[in-house]
């Protein structure tokens, strides 16, 4: 099976212009899809749990008639989990708690402080109250992303987590489910599709609303979010997932070889890149790309995913390496190099930092702790893997002692003057001594 | 001047009713408006400069011929800043202090642990790299809006903090300009409008694209924000601005009417609802607003909004006043009561909190030191003030010893090969020892 992985050399004049190429991703907005979404969303809103039914019914190829059947009972979630092979459930068991151990770390705690003339200032910390978690159906079920998204908003004190997952035909993944009791989900209905977003954003008589909705989704379901961002919190919209290893040329090439492979599998327009400043090592690496995808079960996808999106890339020195991996920001970056932590203080961008040769990425995927919803496409620049602080608001406190409203009173007056809104200043005025 | 304010009680069996409809609000998505954006953002995408020197002769009624021209020296921040009246420039200066010290306990920590094995996990803080910050033109342009956006930026650790201001036929607000000097805006650009949205977002010759754009806007603003999103971060898209007062009737009635007052005047879709369990001091109120209302000079804009959008909420106790609060979740909540710390408590949902009969809201917004870019429509339910961690992202960081990579790789193994990733769990297994 051969396979052509496009290589890019920083001394090129025109690395840059190909290094963009090579990283355009537009998901472009399909109008047609948006449509469809609007009018799901707005039949949901007029129509409630009928409207629900009738989607679920028609997309999910099922026969339910009373709303109340879209609830699976607290029951299932037990007996899957009770009926997994015990190295699973021991796997899952191991993960979720570390993922809860991490988490932990992330709470935000109230601050407040008193100021000389008695005022105080602060910051409250409250959870969010409901969250809706989306899970896929079918293959792209996978129980880990629910422990992911599911426990650090129990970290965070959410009050009640309800899943929503589709289930066609009827049929349900006990893996998932498994999770789902594991990370303490607290309702769990089985829609899914931009129904089951325009559900949980404006509530049924048997959904309840929520005031956030996390997890990835199809097409139909990034689009529905978008659309009811506003009404509810959302998380990210996930673009294929990336992994970018900058290796110094010592790590066994077999291993690389299959970090890449790891990203590759996920699906065709995955991207694994890989830099070092070694010509050599990244021909071993080819070869041992050429040598272990025949034993691959996702061969072809690898091998497209590879061709279309993937990269060698060639860099005068490790620096150089550093400096190319922030502006790519990538959603995954391996520093299979001697000194991971050296290297680690010139990245800028990224989702997640995988240092060292023995930390791959897969063990982040499941059970090192961090969670594995990361920012993708670049967008590192500017937001942060998915965390408790993302379950958690803060409000501002402001008790202003009467010494301290006049001082501030005065302040105020002057400002609100100059920006002529005069019953600001006289509403401080009125605080003045 | 009478003004008629609508009246709910919470012993009305139709009270959830009425106050559902008092709060709707729905900023219908104007789709001429969206096509309009799209076009101006698509041509800035194409010709750069060339359009964005077109929109702004268009739209701001300019002549400019070179981008160069777009730019304001930085001499012209320093000249208006030295030109203000010694009072503002104090009251400025003082605001712009309290801002920055609260800001301060907003900084994001990094942290990291080291587990038994030697496996160490942590979390990196980087600021965002570069940064726009819009502000509006015209009558909207408020100095103390540049401060809040600003301040926590840098205090962040921004690296540059690019400011965009439309200039109508070339005017200048001196009061802003000043504003940015103090805040430490590093480059200003008098563009404004969807060009300004579209040249942040993408970058042109002469405008530097930014990881992220703040700041208030009017529709095309808004919307150009909405459609960028993703290839920039952005901070949330505000709303009509929102009080809410609980009062045990023992407050200066004249004082709740001005603090209403202060909302009222920003704009006619502005909200200003005040609670109380006394149905005397409700009319005390009332009896204060037509007094008072005749001596403001935006008396119309005040008189609109409190007619069509403002209520008194009678409540049995205070406790049922924090709930109905709670459910409103308002962009600003005073707590007008004897004991505002216990009634704190019971809040949920706010922006911001201000506590006691002396903490005018008014305060908050200009000098007190926590952010007056709060959520709007109640949006409080999932969202935090503007605030130094918009400015900063979250990296986790993996570093796995080769007993920790052996620990999780066995973990991992058994889940990959249970979501079917065979090439996650072969790249997990080759660090099993």
């Amino acid at each position: 099976m051969s396979l052509n992985i496009t290589k890019l050399d920083t001394a090129s004049a025109d690395f840059q212009q190909q290094l963009k190429s090579l990283l355009a991703w537009d998901e472009s907005d399909d109008l047609e899809i948006q449509h469809r979404v609007l009018d799901i969303i707005a039949d949901v809103r007029k129509r409630g749990d009928a409207a629900v039914i009738d989607c679920t019914n028609h997309f999910d190829k099922r026969s339910v008639s009373s709303a109340l059947d879209l609830e699976l009972p607290k029951e299932a979630l037990l007996s899957a989990w009770q009926s997994l092979p015990v190295d699973q459930a021991q796997a899952l068991q191991v993960a979720a708690d570390r993922i809860r151990a991490y988490a932990e770390h992330q709470k935000l705690q109230p601050w407040q402080f008193t100021e000389a003339d008695g005022t105080v200032l602060g910051q409250k910390i409250t959870p969010l109250e409901r969250v809706g978690l989306y899970v896929p159906g079918g293959k792209a079920a996978y129980p880990s992303s629910v422990l992911m998204n599911a426990i650090p908003a129990k970290v965070a004190g959410v009050g009640e987590l309800i899943m929503v997952v589709p289930t066609p035909r009827g049929e349900t993944n006990a893996l998932v489910l498994a999770a789902a009791y594991l990370a303490g989900v607290d309702r769990v209905f089985t829609i899914g599709g931009a129904q089951a977003i325009a559900a949980l954003a404006y509530g049924t008589d048997t959904i309840p609303a929520v005031a956030k909705i996390v997890g990835p989704g199809n097409i139909y379901v990034a689009t529905a979010k978008k659309l009811v961002f506003g009404q509810v919190g959302i998380d990210m919209i996930a673009g294929p997932s990336e992994i970018l290893i900058i290796c110094d040329g010592k790590t066994n090439p077999d291993w690389i070889a299959m970090d890449l492979f790891s990203q590759a599998e996920h699906d065709e327009n995955a991207q694994a890149i890989l830099i070092s400043d070694d010509a050599d090592y990244l021909l071993a690496v080819e070869q041992s790309i050429h040598t272990l995808l025949p034993t691959m079960e996702r061969a072809d996808i690898i091998k497209t995913s590879l061709t279309t999106r993937g990269a060698f890339i060639k860099v005068a020195n490790l620096m150089e390496a550093a400096e190319v991996a922030s502006n790519i920001a990538p959603e995954h970056l391996e520093l299979s190099v001697e000194d991971p932590e050296a290297l680690c203080q010139h990245i800028r961008h990224a989702g997640a930092i995988f240092m060292g040769r023995y930390t791959a990425e897969a063990l982040g995927d499941y059970c090192a702790g961090p969670n594995h919803v990361l920012p993708t496409s670049s967008t590192a620049r500017y937001s942060s893997p998915l965390g408790v602080y993302d379950f958690q608001k803060r409000t501002s406190l402001i008790n202003c002692s009467p010494a301290g409203a006049d001082n501030l009173g005065k302040i105020a007056s002057v400002l609100a003057r100059g920006e002529s809104l005069t019953a600001h200043a006289r509403s401080a005025e009125y605080r003045i001594k």
